[in-house]
């Protein structure tokens, strides 16, 4: 199957077609959620038993060769001499051929007696990040990862182009554990025409924070880290990685630019290069450290409509899956953490071969 | 093993003794976590392969004729000729042997540089809700789910007189994939020093909009509800059953009392019994649609310090665990969810044999 892991979860499994969807807020706590609308799974999606079948590589579409299996390219690096959706990539962006929103319509916001809705206009890309079907950033060179956000950079400035879209969010599922449901190294980006509410809070807590201190918080937490040395990872040119000083995970890791930044799609070149070094870096120590563990991967950035604020400074948060699933944690924001940073970030420090 | 999942997070799994934890303030958005800061685990505790050992029923420290394997207990519906901690009871009530939080010493806040933590006072307790190591609350009595209401109503009371604790989170992972690792049918309390952030939330929003609106935002979601019917799972005396508007997960369920309360532990009975009623039928009808899946329970009550609010209204929130892991969520709250409410609520108004 071509489906992809957050695209298969908007579609049925079983259908070619995309569902429908729309935005829907939570009257709460003002939570956007993506709800599919038509072709929506039913019980017996959920249920069924069939085995899960092992990757067939002559059906990979994220392979080399088989470029006719995804639509259009958007962005490649490639051979000087070959033809987009031909082979001779490095790395390709291609549109998602199941995407949670789409691109097509207006967008038309409304109420719905006390609640309020849009209709799910948006767009959702996967960057291939290797031919290769066993590739992991790990064992890629810092070239080639580094190839990854410039790719990143250059979607997000071209999406930023269209008036409704308000936020690219970039990530990362890596094993099927962190919820991957196709092999095939790769990213995902979802435009969206709202800004995600974890981005919202931590915008909103830096910005009371900078109305107290007049200091923006990651700058303060680089200098507070930097001093303690206690929780730091790793240090490059242009930037820390940590483990927070308050984890909800273990071994979770930040990889924060050591100048102060808003948006990561303005870093010039030789921060997006230092960049990719520092995550094959990460990933590395995190693969010696914990046997090559599931991890998800998102990018934190200010919401491209907006300035170069100096209360938020964009960073990479990176959490391996080792526990089970985060069970009461969905209903109550409530974390248990048993490892601490501190030990974490020794660990991390101290692995090799990265 | 004796260990109960969430404790199990916070002990190396090793040990008799339970760690140190300590409570850590994330700067940004204020989300308080438990950290463990002795005896914590270390890379091995997690990518150790060892294969998971069948339960064995004689070493089930849940089950009637083992009390003696539970610390002694603090509540129990059990036969008037019975004895605390021996055989003849329905529910028993302990505390966990390896808590996540301890009740004992002083409260001490501290500032690290710019970081804000407390020492892990708590408390953190067992409701065991059967004797039998095969039941579920889809296939007990009404009688015998309202005693686990009963249970908690009764240690949420007896727990409000230590002014150090301000909130009791109660919850059920039932299932492996809902984070459980202990077969027998229990639920779990963990009295918390701080407000979980996700209740914060929800309080903050409901006062929003009661400041706009002079009414009780789920008062209003009861109203909407009522009259569209579209949404509505279950009906009885006191509660409504809903799939909520912009739910997060398929089948997400909230259990709403249908008259304003702001704090559950002040229920009448009348109320509790139909609780029980309503709670089994819920269980039962999502049984019946989705196979027996695994699910998270939250209860979201007033916390214990504030007085009867009239913006905020508890309820209780159920989401089978039906999707993969929540991968990219985590790091973005930003959910997608490939069953509309609306259908969910259709298949479980239908389902019978609940």
């Amino acid at each position: 199957s071509q489906t992809d892991p957050e695209a298969a979860v908007a579609c049925a499994a079983t259908t070619k077609e995309c569902t429908m969807s729309e935005l829907r807020k939570d009257p709460l706590v003002g939570r956007w959620v993506i709800v599919a609308t038509e072709r929506a799974k039913r019980p017996s999606d959920y249920v069924s038993e069939e085995p899960v079948e092992p990757p067939d590589p002559a059906r990979n579409p994220f392979a080399e060769g088989h470029e006719s299996q995804t639509p259009p390219e958007v962005f490649a690096v490639r051979d000087p001499h070959s033809q987009p959706d031909g082979p001779g990539w490095k790395l390709r962006v291609v549109p998602n051929r199941f995407p949670a929103l789409r691109i097509e319509g207006e967008l038309g916001k409304e109420g719905q007696g006390m609640y309020d809705k849009m209709n799910g206009i948006g767009a959702h890309e996967v960057i291939i990040e290797s031919p290769e079907h066993a590739a992991t950033l790990g064992k890629m060179s810092d070239v080639r990862v580094a190839d990854l956000f410039f790719a990143v950079r250059d979607r997000i400035n071209d999406l930023a182009r269209d008036p409704r879209l308000r936020y690219m969010l970039v990530f990362k599922n890596h094993g099927e554990g962190a919820g991957a449901t196709l092999e095939h190294t790769h990213s995902q980006l979802i435009a969206l025409p709202v800004v995600p509410k974890r981005v919202q809070e931590e915008i909103a807590g830096a910005r009371r924070y900078f109305e107290f201190r007049d200091r923006c918080v990651y700058c303060d937490i680089l200098q507070q880290e930097l001093a303690s040395q206690t929780r730091v990872v790793h240090r490059s040119a242009h930037f820390l990685v940590i483990a927070p000083f308050a984890s909800s995970f273990p071994f979770e890791c930040w990889i924060v630019p050591l100048r102060h930044a808003a948006h990561f799609h303005l870093s010039p070149p030789e921060v997006i290069h230092d960049l990719g070094s520092v995550r094959r870096t990460l990933v590395g120590k995190l693969d010696k450290t914990l046997e090559e563990p599931p991890y998800n991967f998102v990018l934190h950035t200010t919401p491209v409509r907006e300035g170069e604020l100096e209360h938020y400074h964009w960073h990479i948060e990176v959490a391996p899956k080792l526990t089970r699933v985060a069970g009461f944690e969905w209903g109550s924001s409530f974390f248990l953490n048993p490892t601490p940073p501190e030990e974490a970030a020794k660990f991390l420090r101290e692995a090799e071969g990265a």
